[in-house]
């Protein structure tokens, strides 16, 4: 059983750091690198990319609205055709900067506020889908399961690998519980560590409301800029191989 | 006789104009678009890509400093190491632009401060040749003649296209007269219509101390964002049709 | 009857021009300056304080989103403690411009999507009039009558001046029609005449429905940046003074 | 005997943090807070201020070139009537935010390239002198002692405190040694511990080539954003105390 561990990253801006990318590296198989709109610059784009290679980690874009001040988290009206434009952007300057550094870039994700209304939004999901299939066709696109994104990338002919997120809470119907409502956070390392084991065994979650669903992903995501990081990425590294799961990057298993 | 036409484009953003692209996309026949460091944005360089992509005119990254606020007018001592990401960066911003349009990038030029200092700084003009054959060595590197940037761009085995400026005197070395200095601008039309004929014809340029030149070119660039900028182009293109030249992009002709 | 005519200025960024402020100046009476945040820099603010206090022309903050990409225009989900802080620094940005040139700040003014979003937003609209009167409560408000920035500037002990837009359409409710209807603009030069004339000798306003409104405002206002601002703004003064009426800033009759 | 203990603060922006600001806070007695141009956003500069306050901690503005994604770190050739606009406007947007906070600015202090610039350029130094009296005449103005600043300060008719580093080896004359040079930080605890206790009780410095040079200064100053910055703060404040000296904000001793 191969699964793909994913994380943010390249999250910095000039002298500011934001999380031990370096560190985390080590433990994912894939990555989203911020692209200079919400977070990101080249120059940490560069550094990220080549570390990412030597470790055989995958990279794609983390497409976010242009806001390095609220850092990609604040909803903006931006029109969907504008967004777009912004969208190939990012795509092309991540993909410059691995060009040049011989690597290859896999994927496109989507993040913080435009990330939560493209799961929702059809008109900025296809506004996203156009955009990543009009640069390159053969990218993935990240996404949960059963978002607007994930219809438009389908729509467009795109692959989709889904990601779950181990430690936050599910509701009934397989959707996030909103991180403003109680027990939407799983904090403890065990219980964490016994929802990848049954993820990776039954392929199963058990919902907030104790409902089991089926939920078939093909990546588990760690959130990289929260307290505590590293610890839970090697927890859930843990799990998975003690359930006798293998890390590995998407396109392997997907390509 | 062909010679190619160019312009600086794209100088906009957001809401902000700064020349007449459309019109000047008419008498051209190559241009450098601004990237979203000096000037541009995604939107404007995606526009401009098409109504050049519409006309045959060839498109290429203008690159500059990071100062949106000073137009890439203000030299950044910015570490050669990390403009050649930030170069990076935006080449493979303007390629995503123009795949994504189906047109293809053909060169790299640079703007302002930056153009300024990598005519004679070496360090700074070695990483900007880095940056573009990293990117893409088919590109080529717009440059005056005679410059560290030529010189670099040619050690790294990039094809060159030189510009001549019709309306900027040259000192007696073929270098262009400091624009502080009296005489530097050329602004009869009269004149500079004899010195293109002249260019054209004898492939030689009157230096501001009298002395006859040759000079070699590729290129006749055109300032956009110029008073009378529209008018200069028309005046020009006329003289080297007056003169049985042709205009064509210069991929065609060196490519 | 003396009525102010107030126009938004400042609103180019570095070598970007927005509109034809050193003319519009010797037309209005009271001038919206942008500080920064979705246009306007120190330079362009400072130029402008200048060539107001020549004139006599009253000058105010015009508080925008932090989007220059957007010209403030885009709504921005920014949360109101946040916005109440980027609203004091800039008052206290173009107040330190004022200082300097020995002039005095009058007022706050909203922009764009902030000024929209506050004409309806309660507690955005209590987070502006708290930073107004943290950082000075002699300033007045700007704002068209009836709006939730109104109310919340009067809670907190603000003076507002209301404004009038003599080519816009209003409905029945005394509320601008919205720029997607029909109707909506009032091109034509002898109609945006008549209609200043009426507000000025019998204080009404037709709505675009037919009915005759009372409308009590202290300033007519001009937009700047759309073409024919200048012409449009000599119509305007031309009409006040046909009809009688003197221009002043509405500090001098309000104050 | 009193003295002033001072850091740079407010370094942060929008998610990013970069030094442990509320804990020096608890040590040093005025502080520098970044204005927005090289770091900093008025959030931050809010929440900064306020625990100023709190704690008695004298506030000044960190002036900087407008280069986030350099940290002001970056010499720009800016043109020295336009950095004067630059340097009021950050002038005035962290005195409104202090007004807005019942808290009183005290001083002008210049950060990075610049302040490593106007430490010898005296056109640009006159500049931020000017627009400091231009702001307000009653700031204090912060610098090494001999400085192009401190003369075009002192020709304004404007107060300076003079700050002391005392991780930072001098040489002969009194200059700080280049960081790029062999020996130019004292890193050893023991040793800076020395240096202040010396300075305190003699009012003199050894060189880093042997010689006893008087100095005379207001205020020791601790960077910071370097790692261990919390810890030397703490070294110092202790040799200072252990000297006998006490800890006061320079106003209270200057003003």
């Amino acid at each position: 059983m191969k699964i793909d561990l994913n994380s943010d990253m390249a999250e910095g801006f000039g002298a500011y750091r934001m999380a031990e990318d370096e560190t985390l590296l080590d433990i994912v198989s894939s990555a989203n690198l911020a692209c200079g709109f919400h977070a990101g610059d080249a120059v940490i784009m560069d550094r990220t990319v080549r570390m990412a290679k030597e470790r055989g980690v995958a990279v794609g874009a983390h497409i976010g609205f242009p806001d390095i001040m609220g850092f990609g988290r604040r909803l903006m009206q931006v029109d969907p055709k504008e967004m777009e434009k912004y969208a190939i952007y990012q795509l092309g300057a991540l993909d410059g900067i691995c060009r040049a550094a011989g690597a290859k870039m896999a994927h496109a994700s989507f993040h913080g506020a435009l990330g939560n209304l493209i799961a929702v939004d059809q008109p900025m999901a296809d506004a996203m889908a156009r955009a990543v299939r009009a640069f390159d066709k053969t990218l993935f696109v990240s996404s949960a399961p059963g978002t607007a994104i994930a219809r438009a990338a389908e729509a467009e002919g795109l692959r989709v690998f889904t990601k779950f997120l181990a430690d936050r809470a599910y509701d009934a119907k397989g959707l996030l519980v909103s991180r403003k409502l109680p027990g939407s956070m799983v904090k403890d390392a065990d219980a964490v560590r016994e929802r990848v084991a049954r993820l990776l065994t039954d392929g199963t979650v058990v919902a907030i409301t104790g409902e089991v669903l089926r939920m078939k992903v093909d990546s588990i995501l760690i959130h990289s800029d929260t307290a505590g990081a590293v610890e839970l990425a090697r927890t859930i590294r843990a799990a998975i191989e003690a359930a006798g799961g293998t890390i590995a990057p998407f396109p392997q298993t997907l390509g």
